[in-house]
C-alpha cells in the first residue's frame, strides 16, 4: 500500500520534470533557425542527462506523442506534389513531412556534448525494458541523423598501441566482446608487432573508440584462435607476415546500433595494413558461428532446413544422424569440450559438412547466422571451415567448437557482395568439398 | 553556323557524360545502406570534380528532375499517416517523403574529400547564371544536410596568428571581404596582441578556415575605423584593454551560404575572450550600414519609410532637407568623402538621426539593411551612431561614411533577442537622443 | 680445468671485441670536429650496445687507462698558464688537460640514440660489481656530461595521467621505489583528480620519464601515509584542496645518479600547481627516516650521537631508556609493527624527540638522513614528526613507522636553503617541543 | 667637454650596472651544485639581458679576467697528476682547470631562456667592434658548451613548407644569406613540390631555426642558377625529378658561428630526400666561388698561386692573358654581367680552367675559398665548373659569373673525406679536362 503510494509519487515528480523539459525543448525550437540557442540547448542536455530510470520512458513517450508532423499538413501537401511536382511544392512537402523531433535534436546537437547526450540516449532507449514499440519514430529519427553524423568521412581512424592512451585502452579492454581480454597483461600482447588493433573515432566524441578490430599477422591462414589469444605466445617476426586475420570485431557504443561503421573499419584496415606491408596478400577472418549449434539440435528434432534442395538436406540428415551417434539424441554431447575435442574424424567430417550447409543456405534469410550475414554482405567469401577451433566455453556452447575463415579478397569484395545481394553465396571449393 | 555545329556538338558530349555520372549516382544508390561503397562514391567524386561549364546545368537538372519521391507513393503514405498516426506510418511517410537525392549526397559524402565536392557543389550552383529555380529542390537538399553536417557541435574554433600556417594566413588575407587586407604586412599588423582573429574549421575540411572574425582590444568603444585599420599603429598594452571590437567577420567557403555560423563564431570569440582576459567587459562591433546611402537617396526623392509613425517620418524628412542643403538635391555629395568630411554639426546630427531611424525601423524588415539584421537577430543592441567614421572608398558609398557599434551584452543577448523576434529593436538612450 | 679454459677462451674473445670497438673509437675521434661523422658513431653505438657482461670491464678498463691527458703536456701548459694567464694559455691549457673521452662521448651523443646508449653505459659502469675504482675518471666524465646535457632547462615536465601512453605509465609503475604501485587500479587511483604525478622528460629520451613525483591534494597536512595509498579511498573534492603533498620521488633511470633532478622538479610542481589552484596554500612532504632505526639501536648499545650539546645527549639518552622499558635492550621490538602500534603516549613521545634530535643534529652530516639531506638542502623545513605513520614493512623496519613532514614554503626556500648550507636546520617550533 | 663628461658619467653608470651582475653571478656559484637556484638564474638572465653597448664591454672583461682556473692550483694538481696518473688526481686536474664561467654558464643555462640568453651574448661578444682578443677564453667556453648543447643529437630537422607557422617562414625570408628572398610570393614559389627547404631546430629555441637549406628537385644538374630562382617558373613533375640540388645554405643564428649544423644538416636531409623519393639518384650543389674574381685580379698582378707546380702554373698564366685580352689588363671587365655573358669560347675556356684550378689547389689552404672548403672537407667532389652561371650582381661581383657543383655521392663521403683531410681533393674527370 506505502510502496504503491511511493511509486505514484515518484511518477508525478517524473512527469513534472519530463514537463519541465519538454517545455524547455519546445523553446529550443521556438528560435528562428539562425538563433544562437546555445544556452538553452545547454539546457536541455543538462536536463536530459538527469532523467533517471522513472523519468525516461515518460520523455519517451512525450518525445514519440508530441513533435510529429500534423497528419492534415501532410495530406494537403502531397496531394499539391500530386498535382504539380515542382520544386516548390517539393520543398513545402519536405518540411511539412519532417518530423519536429529532427530539428529538436539537431538543435541539441549544437550544445556541447550534445552528440554525447544523443547518443547515450538511443542508448537508453534501446536499453529500456518497457515496450519500444510506441517510441519506433523516436529511435527512427535518432538513427536517421546518426547515419548522417557517423558518415565514414566524419570518421577518423587510429592505431590503437601501447603509446595510446591508457583511458582508451581501458576501452577496448571493457569493450571486446568476442574474446574477452583478461587485464593489461592480456592487452599488451595483443598490441605486440605481430598483433594490430584499429579503431574509428569521431571528433565529437573525442578520447572514445565507437568501434575496434583486432588483427593478427600471421604466416598461414588459423585454423584455430587460441593460439591467437595465448598471451605468451612468441611474438612473430615481420618477414614472415603472409595474412591478416580479423579475429575479433567490438562495438563499443550501443547508441550507434545499426550504423555501418563495421565494414568501412575493415576495409580501411585492410587498405592501411597492405599500404605498409606489401607483402600481405591475404586478409581473412576466424570467426564464429554463434548459432550453429542451436541450429543443429533443432535439426536434430526436425527443424528449419532454410529451404536446401531436397537432396541435400536428405545428405544433412545423414550427417546429423552420424553425430547423433557420438553425441546423443539430443546432441547433448556437443556441448562438451571433451567430447567434442575427442571427435572422430568421420564425426568432424560430418560436423564440417553441417556446418557448411547451414552457412550457405541460412546466411540469405534473415534469420541465419548473423556473423556469417555480416561477412557475407561485406563482399567475403567464405572459405574454409574449422572443426575443434575453439573450445573455450563459449565456443562450445554456440558454436560447437566450429569456427569459420571469411575471406576478404579485395579485388573482388564488390562484385561478391552483388551476387550476395542478388541471392548467391560465394564461397571456397575446399567448402564445397566438405559437403 | 559553324559555331552553332559546335555548340551543339558540346552538348551532345555533355549530355554524355551527365548521362554516365547519372548512371554511376544510380548503382550507388542501389547498393544496400550498410554495403561499402566506397570505390563508387569515389567515382562519383572524380566524376563531379570533372564536370564542366557546359555540362554541369545538365547534371542539376537531371538531379532536379529525377531523384524525386513519387507523388502517388506520398499520397498514398500521407493518407495512411492521416488514417493512424501510429510510429510504422510515419517512418513509412518520411522514407517515401524524403527525395533520393539526399542519400545519394550521403554517399557521395562517405567518399574521402566528398564533404568538399558537395560543398563545391552547392557553390558553383549558387553561382551559376542560368535560372536557379528549377534547382531549389537539389538546393534545398545541399543546405538541409550542410546545416546538420556544420552544426556548431562539429566545428572547432581556432586561434589565428602568426604561428598558424601560412596556407591559412594566405586565405584569410584572401577572403577578407569587408577591410581589404594589404599582403602580409598589412596582415601581421592584424594578429598582433592587440587584435585577434578566430575562425571555424570543420575536420572534413582541414586547413581551410569556413568564417573568420577579426577583433580589436582597445581602451574604449571606437568611433572610427581608419585608427584600427592602421598598419603602423603603436601596439597596445594589454593591461588597457576594456572593450572588444568586432571590427569584421567574414565567410570563406560561399558554398555554405545560409548555413549559420557567424552568430556562433562571435558568441564563442566573446566567451574565450572573457575567459581569458576578465577585464574586458564590454563586446561590440563597428560595423556598416551597407545600404544606408541608396536609402537616403531614395528617400530624398519621396522613397520607402518601412512603416514609421507620422510624426517620426515628418522629422526625417526635415533632416534629408537639411542633408540637400549640403549635398545637393539628389545627395550626390554624399557620395564624395571631401564633402562628407566636411559636414557642419547640424548636418552630422542629421545624419546620425536618419542613420538611427533608418536601422530601427527597417531591421524589421526583410528588405532592411542585411547587417543590423544580422547582429539585431543575434540579440546585440544597437549602441552609437558615428558619423564621419569610415571615409575610405566603399564606406563612402555604401554607408555615406556612417557605422554603428552594435553591443553584445552578453547577460541580455537572449532576452534581446526575443525582444527582436517579438518585433522589438533594442537600442541605447544614445541612440533615440539622435532622433 | 675445462671451465677455467673456457673462461680464458671467453675473455680472448672479450677482449678481441674491445679491440675492435677501441679502434673505431679512436676513428671516431681522429675525424676533425667538423666533420660529419654520423656512420662512425652509429657503429660504436651499435658496438657499445653489443657488449656482454665479459666484455664490458675490459671496456671500462681501456677507457680508463687510455683517453687521458698526457701529464707532460699538462705539465707544460699549466707553467706557461702560471708564466702568464692570458687567454691564450688558458685555452690552450683546457684544451690539454680535458680527456679525450668527454670529446668520445660528446661524438657519440651524436648518433642516433647516441644520448641512450651512453646512459646506459653509466648505469651498466655504476652497477658493475667490479671494483669501479679504477674506472672513477669514466664514471666522473660521463657524470660531467651529463650534467651539462640534462640541464633542467633541456627537460620538459610533462602531467602524467590517465590520458597518458600506457609505455609511461607502466614504467611509472615499474620504477616507483617508495610506495610500490600494486597493478594498473592502484595506479588509477593515484591519477584520480585528488592525486597528480609529474614526470621530467628529455627530447633524446623521449617516451621515457627521467624522474616523477606523485602528488595527494588533500584538506590538511596528513600524519599517516596509508590513507594516501588506499586504491578504494573517496576522490576528494577540488573545493576542498588546501594543502599538496609529494608523498613519493622515484628516479627512473640508474645512469642519472647524481644529476639534479629531483629538487628542479619539485619546485616546477609547486609553482605549476599553485598557478592551477591558487587555494593551495601549503607543500609539504610525508617522508620516510630510512635510517632511523638503524640509528635507535645504534644508540642503543651507544652509538654515534652527531655532536650534540651534552645536554641534548642525555636527554636522548633518557628517551632511549624510555624505549628500551618497552621493546626490550636491543630495542628489537621496535620492528614489529603490532608493537609500534601499542605503543603508549610517552614510548612515542620519547620517539618522536628522539627522531626530531636526529634529524636535526644528522643532517648536517655526510652519513646523516639522506632524505632529510635532500629536503633540507633544497630549503625545505622540518614540519613534524608523525609516530605510528607508516606501519608497512619498510615503514618498520627502516624507519620504526615514523614519517615526516617537510615543508616547502616557496618564499622562504632560498633563505632556509642557505641557512642550511650554513650549517644550520630550520624547524618548526612543534619540533622543537617534541624534544 | 660636457660629451666628455657624459660620457664618464655612462661609463661610471655601466660598470656600477655590470659590478651587480656579477654580484649575483658570484651568488649563482655559490650555491652548491644541487642547489634549485632557479631564482637566482633567472635574475642573471634578467640583468644580462639588459646590458646595453656601454656596459656590454665592462661584462666581458670582467667576465676575461675573473672566474679562470688558479695558475697555483692549477701547476700543483698538474704535478700531481704527472707524479700518479690515477684517477682521483685527474677528476681533481680537471676540476681546477675549468675556469668557473662554464659552470657559470651551465648554471644560467637552466633558467626558463637561459640557452636564448647565452646564445645571444655570443652573438654580440663576436659582433663587438673591440678588441675581441682579449675575450677569446670567454668565447671558447660559450663555444664549448653550445658544441655539447647544440649536438645534432639534440637537433630536430624538420620540413618547412606553406604549412609552416608564418613566423618561422619569415625568419626564412630574412635570414636567406645567398640569393635573398623577395618576399612572401617569391618564399611560396620556393615551397612548391620541386622545392624544399629544411631547417634544423632545437628544444629549448624553439619556433626560431638555426639553419636551413633549400633544394630544388630537378631532372639534371643545374648550370645556371636563374631558372632555379625564376618566381614563375612552372613547377616540375614529380617523375621528372632525378638530382636533388642544394642551392641554398643560411644561417640564423650568428651567436652559433663556428658550431657545426651545415654538414650535418646536408647529410641528413639527402638521406631523407632519398628515403622520400629513390629514383632522386644524385644530390648536388649549386655553389658560388666567392673569392673568384679577387683571386684572378691578383693572379693578373702576379699573385698567389696556392704552391702549384710550375707547369700549372704556366697555363694559368697563360688563360690569365687569355682573359685580359678581352677584360683588360686588371680583368676590370670580369665585374660587368653584359662583357662576362658576351664571353667568347676560348676566353669561357680560360675562365673555367682558372676556376678549376684556383678551386684544386686553393682548397687545401686556411685562405682558400671558404664554400670549397666547406663541401670538399665535408667529402663532396668538385664536378663540374660552370661559366655564365650566375650574372646577378653578386655573382658578377665575387664569382665573375661562375658556378661549381658539388657532388655529394652517399656511398662515397667519408672516403673523400679522408682524402681531402690527407690532403688530396677529388674531382671529376671533367673538371681535369678543363684545365
Amino acid at each position: 500500500m506505502l510502496e504503491q503510494l511511493r511509486d505514484h509519487a515518484h511518477t508525478i515528480v517524473a512527469k513534472r520534470h519530463v514537463g519541465k523539459l519538454i517545455a524547455i525543448c519546445r523553446r529550443l525550437l521556438s528560435e528562428p533557425a539562425e538563433a544562437n540557442s546555445f544556452a538553452v540547448a545547454r539546457n536541455v542536455v543538462r536536463e536530459i542527462e538527469a532523467l533517471d530510470a522513472t523519468s525516461l520512458p515518460h520523455f519517451f513517450d512525450v518525445l514519440a506523442k508530441e513533435f510529429n508532423p500534423s497528419p492534415d499538413d501532410v495530406l494537403e501537401a502531397a496531394l499539391r506534389y500530386k498535382e504539380d511536382t515542382n520544386a516548390q511544392n517539393l520543398v513545402h512537402l519536405m518540411r511539412v513531412a519532417e518530423p519536429q523531433r529532427q530539428e529538436l535534436f539537431r538543435r541539441i546537437n549544437r550544445a556541447p556534448d550534445g552528440t554525447r547526450t544523443l547518443v547515450r540516449l538511443r542508448r537508453r532507449l534501446l536499453e529500456s525494458k518497457s515496450d519500444q514499440r510506441r517510441w519506433a519514430a523516436v529511435e527512427a529519427d535518432l538513427f536517421h541523423l546518426f547515419s548522417s553524423w557517423f558518415s565514414p568521412g566524419f570518421l577518423e581512424m587510429r592505431t590503437v598501441n601501447w603509446n595510446s592512451q591508457a583511458h582508451v585502452l581501458e576501452q577496448v579492454i571493457q569493450h571486446e566482446a568476442v574474446h574477452a581480454i583478461d587485464g593489461w597483461d592480456d592487452l599488451r600482447r595483443r598490441l605486440q608487432p605481430d598483433r594490430r588493433c584499429f579503431a574509428f573515432f569521431h571528433p565529437q566524441l573525442a578520447g572514445t573508440p565507437l568501434i575496434f578490430v583486432e588483427v593478427a599477422l600471421l604466416a598461414e591462414m588459423p585454423s584455430e584462435i587460441a593460439p591467437l589469444l595465448d598471451k605468451r605466445a612468441v611474438v612473430g617476426a615481420e618477414k614472415s607476415f603472409k595474412v591478416a586475420v580479423f579475429y575479433s570485431i567490438s562495438n563499443c557504443e550501443p547508441g550507434l546500433r545499426g550504423v555501418s561503421l563495421g565494414n568501412f573499419l575493415i576495409k580501411r584496415v585492410a587498405q592501411a595494413l597492405q599500404d605498409e606491408m606489401p607483402q600481405i596478400k591475404k586478409f581473412c577472418t576466424l570467426s564464429p558461428i554463434p548459432t550453429l549449434r542451436r541450429w543443429l539440435v533443432d535439426a536434430a528434432n526436425g527443424g528449419d532446413w532454410f529451404g536446401m534442395p531436397t537432396q541435400m538436406q536428405r545428405r544433412c540428415e545423414a550427417h546429423v544422424a552420424t553425430l547423433q551417434n557420438s553425441f546423443g539424441d539430443q546432441l547433448e554431447g556437443l556441448g562438451q569440450a571433451e567430447r567434442v575435442s575427442a571427435l572422430g574424424k568421420a564425426e568432424a567430417a560430418s560436423l564440417s559438412a553441417l556446418a557448411a550447409a547451414y552457412l550457405i543456405y541460412s546466411a540469405r534469410k534473415e534469420n541465419g547466422d548473423p556473423v556469417a550475414r555480416f561477412h557475407l554482405d561485406n563482399g567475403a567469401r567464405l572459405e574454409r571451415i574449422n572443426v575443434h577451433a575453439n573450445l573455450a566455453a563459449t565456443g562450445i556452447k554456440q558454436s560447437a567448437g566450429t569456427m569459420v575463415n571469411y575471406l576478404y579478397d579485395l579485388d573482388k569484395v564488390e562484385d561478391q557482395r552483388k551476387s550476395f545481394v542478388a541471392g548467391k553465396v560465394v564461397f571456397a571449393r575446399g567448402v564445397v568439398k566438405d559437403l
